[in-house]
């Protein structure tokens, strides 16, 4: 384990594909890699990216990467697809993209696929963006495909957040969109060569200006108190591109290096930082917790009550109350 | 409380409505009436209905309450919107919604977005659910929007899952289509009067004939011990509507029958409300850890630690583990 450590933080892409194999299959494994690699992180630029289904969010991220690579960057990408937690569905995505941009060094990527574990994919994909940054790629692109929770815990977890959509995606997308804007740090309106791309430029524009703090990002992000906390002072900036023939990508890339450059400015890398880590740390108490919980409650009393719970002779409170009884009791 | 309790029980619209919004806002009010209602609870036939955007869900589930209605079900619905967990993005379909089903005594309607918490809004549906149930609604549909996490942990807690599909909706959704059809009990392809629908129609029955236990539910449910089962013994049916006619409306309320009845002859009814109760059951657990958690452990501690781990000083397996021996110190 030493020396895959090693060679992983040397870049090696073999070294680095074994240790998130490791990461991804084993929390013990997970937990070593993170204490020998955590002081190297903290240089890549994570990026998150989601948006629409439909809004051709994988072309724009292969776009990206190789104007990234033009400029020298090396660059990491995790495809987490939470949409799939029985089966390796992240797996076609993979292959069709492994086609476009293998058989180059400086670019890495991994699907990864959650397991049906509450939480099981954010924690996952945390443990493999510390192994890349510390492997010293220089961006982190972590793309989701959706538009749920796990988008959200993925965007807490990047430094910028890049919300992608395109011309006529229909009203239904709409709803979808007002909560997905709400994570933007950029919106990128792709396939503008198609019709109604001006309406949608436009209307995309409207809604930012319409949120309760207009035209700067509205923050939900919690601290360690729980007190939401707004960044303010970034005006989300709408990024025409038409992917498939690369265009806008400059201005892209361009866009991510001006958000970095305010974050560390206003000081607001360190609170995103700090945000992160709670979460990161919050995920791992609970699963301590629920560690203990199981080595001090019996198998059966568990068993037993769920059965209770099930047939409504226990209601789920009262369940829980026996069972922290009977955790404090063996402890 | 008390008599709220009660008067919502006996199914007084005003009361139900007031007691949701109760639940919504505080735990203890939560605690409080799924306790006192919880022995009135699992009568319902609790139905997860989600899908790609643009399918036309919310006009299925209209047209569906609209064929149950007829048959003298009562009905409750739950509009679940997990990609705005920030600001109240549900509102607007519960507007238009309303306009369409209200008036109706034996409809009840809430619509509920995010507030950005860890399963936050999973813990919230289940226990307006349970007010539901225990108010003596026959069916409750539970809409989500979107394809994510957050459809997954809803399909674990109903019943029935029904995807909602629609003819044409791109390539990209095709991934998106494999992840979802593995939380299908029943298919309905939308909008069959569009071109590309026979297509459609066949491309998803051919999906479903992929899967590795061909052309049965692949359950990922997960109890208590954390063995996967299978359920099996149930054809996953494909069933074609032109929702805003109502066209196919009957069959897909004979074949919610249908699936109860096979649940509760194959015994997977019991196994569904034991998946169920473990979930909730685990959400309270890790509710109350964390409270206790922050009862033991000092701010400062907690505060002074996260900037350690921000600025790469501790890593966070380190930081999880003083925080524990905090714990365990002053309890």
């Amino acid at each position: 384990m030493k020396e895959l450590l090693e060679s992983a933080r040397r870049g090696k892409i073999r070294a680095i594909a074994r240790l998130i194999t490791q990461v991804e299959n084993s929390p013990a494994a997970a937990e070593q890699a993170v204490q020998a690699l955590y002081p190297h992180t903290g240089k890549a630029h994570i990026v998150g990216i989601t948006g629409s289904p439909g809004a051709g969010k994988s072309t724009v991220v292969n776009a990206l990467v190789k104007m990234l690579r033009q400029q020298e960057a090396r660059v990491g990408i995790v495809a987490v697809d939470p949409s799939s937690p029985f089966t390796g569905g992240a797996l076609l995505g993979d292959r069709v993209r492994m086609r476009d941009l293998s058989g180059d060094p400086g670019i890495f990527i991994r699907s990864m696929a959650s397991r049906g574990s509450l939480g099981g994919l954010a924690q996952a994909t945390a443990s493999v963006v510390k192994v890349l940054d510390a492997a010293g790629y220089d961006f982190i692109l972590v793309e989701t495909v959706g538009a749920g929770q796990a988008e959200v815990d993925i965007a807490n977890a990047a430094h910028t957040t890049v919300v992608v959509e395109a011309p006529g995606m229909g009203d239904e997308i709409q709803s979808i969109k007002a909560g997905i804007l709400e994570i933007a740090d950029i919106l990128v309106v792709n396939k503008v060569d198609r019709p109604g791309a001006d309406r949608t430029v436009r209307s995309l524009k409207m809604m930012l200006h319409l949120g309760p703090v207009g035209g700067t990002r509205r923050s939900g992000r919690i601290s360690a108190n729980n007190v939401q906390e707004n960044s303010g002072g970034w005006d989300i900036p709408v990024i025409e591109t038409i992917a498939t023939e690369g265009k806008g990508m400059a201005e892209l890339a361009a866009t991510l290096g001006r958000h970095m450059a305010h974050l560390r400015q206003s000081g607001e890398w360190l609170q995103r930082e700090r945000d992160r880590s709670w979460r990161e740390i919050e995920m791992l108490l609970q699963r301590r917790f629920m560690h203990q919980f199981q080595a001090q409650v019996p198998l059966e009393m568990r068993e037993g009550l769920l059965t209770a719970v099930a047939e409504r002779a226990v209601d789920p409170y009262t369940a829980v109350n026996q069972l922290l009884a009977k955790s404090d009791e063996n402890m």
